[in-house]
């Protein structure tokens, strides 16, 4: 069923001065926007993969893609492959499946949120990067964390094989914990930089250089690599240093003051 | 008024094969808690200041500092020095000034969420190291911000070369100032720790190793020195993913849901 594609590569070439086979894997993507085209840019790179296409419903995106692979908009063209990777919305993944429905090869969605029982089919499967993507900010995979998910045992392997060709950090996550991580990581990344506004919109109301905030903001999120979070945490909630918390919300605007009552209460509560 | 130190320091010494003369800042410390730890830790490697004493209530915290300075728990063996470093908790601050009343020297507190005004005297100030320190967890001063405060030129300027001894980074802050950025701090530090607790949580009941997250906490933490929060915003609020949005919702309890409700619409709104 797997079908892979044997070829030289330079790299070992040059190591072993002798020539060297390799088992790369044969992937297809699907989409252009910014995971697609991260993906498309690390596979480029990586000896054990094979990117020999790329497709999108329009060919601007992915037309520089075409240095290196193939790139179309038209489904029919889309070519055999190992595995296929559906990185578009999460609404899009339905009907990118039903209207390419592929012979061979492993069809895979990338989303955090998106059960794998929405595909057809048994060679189905999940690959998740665990990462929030910027356009035009240069990603390194390797400590990105995969989140994979599949049907059967062969399907998982290939998938492994996959994320570990551009991943240290390689786990094999079921659909309804993927939903909880998802969750999870909205709290720890989107909730979180959006704290990160309100500390930068006191700072600029008053004449306050953000970056005087910076190095705390880094040390608190490097501080739970070590410790736990529940260790780690100090501040007035966590002293219940009631002075300083009614200092602080006479200080307050409305939308600041109720995410500060909230948040304080939940850390008082945890004491 | 200033009572500099002329002492000779093996370092130049060393340097320049010959004598050298360094104007040393004498300071003592009030306090034996983590700040008062750290900072006289840091003051003991730093050739341009004299620690020549530590002062507690309790000698037991600070004993072992005894190898290097002077240590009391008599407010009456307090040394003169040039700056007093009143590294205590908020509420003991002016309690602490009123039983030492130093005659010489300036008194400064450390509090980022104190005013200047609760101090007596002309020779007074504030010496905020805007970080959250943990006992134990050795810090490196030179990134962590110092903000300053005094009232006048000359006591400013002592200020400035003793947090420039120890610090890249020294801030002229005000006390309302200085009371926004600690309220700003408690944001995108106390709070934002709470919000990783929450995900820890969420991983935990779901048997997921928390460490998937980490390189999305640290990636979030790093993005904002290059854009700006309001540019770094993803996820399904910000998309306003109403879908996804929903399927989060129903897998909440109470505490998390309020939560998740409250920023998910601030994220919203900000759109």
């Amino acid at each position: 069923m797997i079908n892979y594609t044997i070829k030289n590569t330079n790299s070992f070439f040059k190591k072993d001065f002798g020539l060297y086979l390799y088992i790369m894997i044969k992937v297809v993507i699907i989409g252009g926007g910014n995971l697609a085209t991260h993906l498309a840019t690390t596979f480029q790179h990586t000896d054990e993969v094979n990117l020999i296409q790329v497709y999108n419903r329009s060919l601007a995106s992915i037309s520089h893609f075409s240095s290196f692979c193939a790139v179309t908009d038209l489904m029919s063209e889309i070519m055999t492959a190992d595995v296929y990777i559906c990185a578009v919305s999460d609404s899009a993944i339905t009907d990118v499946q039903e209207k390419m429905m592929p012979s061979t090869g492993i069809f895979v969605h990338t989303s955090g949120a998106v059960s794998i029982d929405v595909l057809k089919g048994d060679h189905i499967g999940v690959f998740y990067p665990l990462q929030s993507f910027t356009k035009g900010k240069v990603v390194n995979f390797k400590s990105i964390p995969i989140c994979i998910e599949a049907k059967n045992n062969a399907d998982i392997l290939l998938l492994k094989k996959l994320a570990s060709a551009i991943s240290d950090q390689v786990y094999k996550i079921n659909s309804e914990q993927r939903k909880m991580l998802h969750i999870a990581a909205v709290f720890v990344n989107n909730f979180v930089n959006h704290l990160y506004k309100i500390g930068e919109d006191i700072c600029v109301e008053n004449e306050i250089p953000f970056e005087i905030l910076q190095p705390i903001i880094e040390e608190t999120a490097k501080k739970i690599k070590e410790i736990s979070p529940t260790e780690a945490q100090t501040g007035p909630a966590k002293r219940a240093d009631i002075n300083t918390l009614a200092l602080h919300e006479k200080e307050l605007d409305m939308n600041k003051l109720t995410i500060y009552k909230l948040l304080t209460n939940a850390i008082l509560k945890n004491r």
